[in-house]
């Protein structure tokens, strides 16, 4: 997607070899019209894979799952939570995921009444890495009998391996921009 | 604001006497719909306020966040982040905030880039009980030097002063669905 590759361009910050900052637009500063766009485009690759419900993670995915939904008719988001609060009360599945940015790892659950084996499920993120956290909600997803139709991202990190190891799973994975390296402060796109 | 209010009576769950659970269609799973009309209202009180960004702080707030947003006209949402992520290099305000439904205090940050004394800020999020994240807001975007022009909530619990507290402090507060009691399961509306 030539519009979200060159905001990267212009205004993500690349620190190291693998760290790239979108905070101004994608993850911290949201640029609504940007992830519109991104939505827009997500929702269409996946047009008439019988999607009905989006399954994301806090924080930085809920935007842009929200956006993906409202071009798939409004269809529900559910967003998996990193703990778990006292109105969290009945049933959830859990699984454990590490934080390649924050160096942790947390539980992520989701309550039993929101990810069932009814749902067609779209797995959507801000970034892919790694592929923690993508494979963290496929697993839940498992356990609740759920179908993942497919993974959509807006940046995937190549050279971290998480769409690779996502792929040989036999998911499907839709990355909007795909970093191939990054050196020097430069980006180079697949 | 009655579809929420409607929407509250037939699926919220009311536990004891202080909390009410909106999972099934707010801050669990998200039902974009309701989600869509919220920020359209919230966008309709605040119109000629001069408002120029949202601040929220993750992560059930962002939704709503970026509702409101798309009602006005795409502006950016700034939403503060619970824990600095290892890309959170540059200088950033932080307060502490008390989570009345996680029982913890943490850290709630906003990188100096994001806010600063040109912001004319709406502060929205999903619920308003005892005030502290958007009195945590509110100091902030004081020590920014960005403007309050209002605070935004979907549900305010009345009787857990938050809302009294902020009025009192000077800022106005809009609440589309107003919880004056909640006793033996049954919500009184104010």
């Amino acid at each position: 997607m030539q519009l979200l590759k060159d905001r990267i361009i212009k205004d993500g910050e690349v620190i190291g070899t693998e760290i790239i900052k979108v905070d101004s637009f994608l993850n911290h500063q949201i640029d609504l019209a940007l992830v519109s766009e991104i939505g827009k485009e997500l929702a269409r690759r996946y047009e008439g894979a019988g999607i009905n419900k989006i399954l994301t993670i806090e924080s930085s995915g809920i935007a842009i799952a929200c956006a993906v939904a409202m071009y798939m008719n409004g269809i529900p988001v559910v967003f998996a939570k990193k703990a778990a609060p006292n109105t969290m009360t009945d049933g959830y599945y859990s699984v454990e995921v590490t934080s390649f940015t924050k160096r942790t790892v947390s539980s992520v659950m989701v309550s039993k009444k929101y990810l069932t084996k009814s749902d067609k499920l779209m797995i959507v993120d801000d970034f892919l890495a790694h592929g923690e956290a993508a494979v963290g909600l496929a697993k839940l997803a498992e356990k609740a009998g759920a179908e993942v139709c497919g993974i959509g991202v807006a940046v995937e990190k190549e050279f971290q391996g998480g769409g690779a190891k996502l792929r040989e799973l036999g998911y499907r994975v839709e990355s909007l921009a795909v970093i191939a390296s990054m050196q020097d402060g430069h980006i180079t796109f697949k």
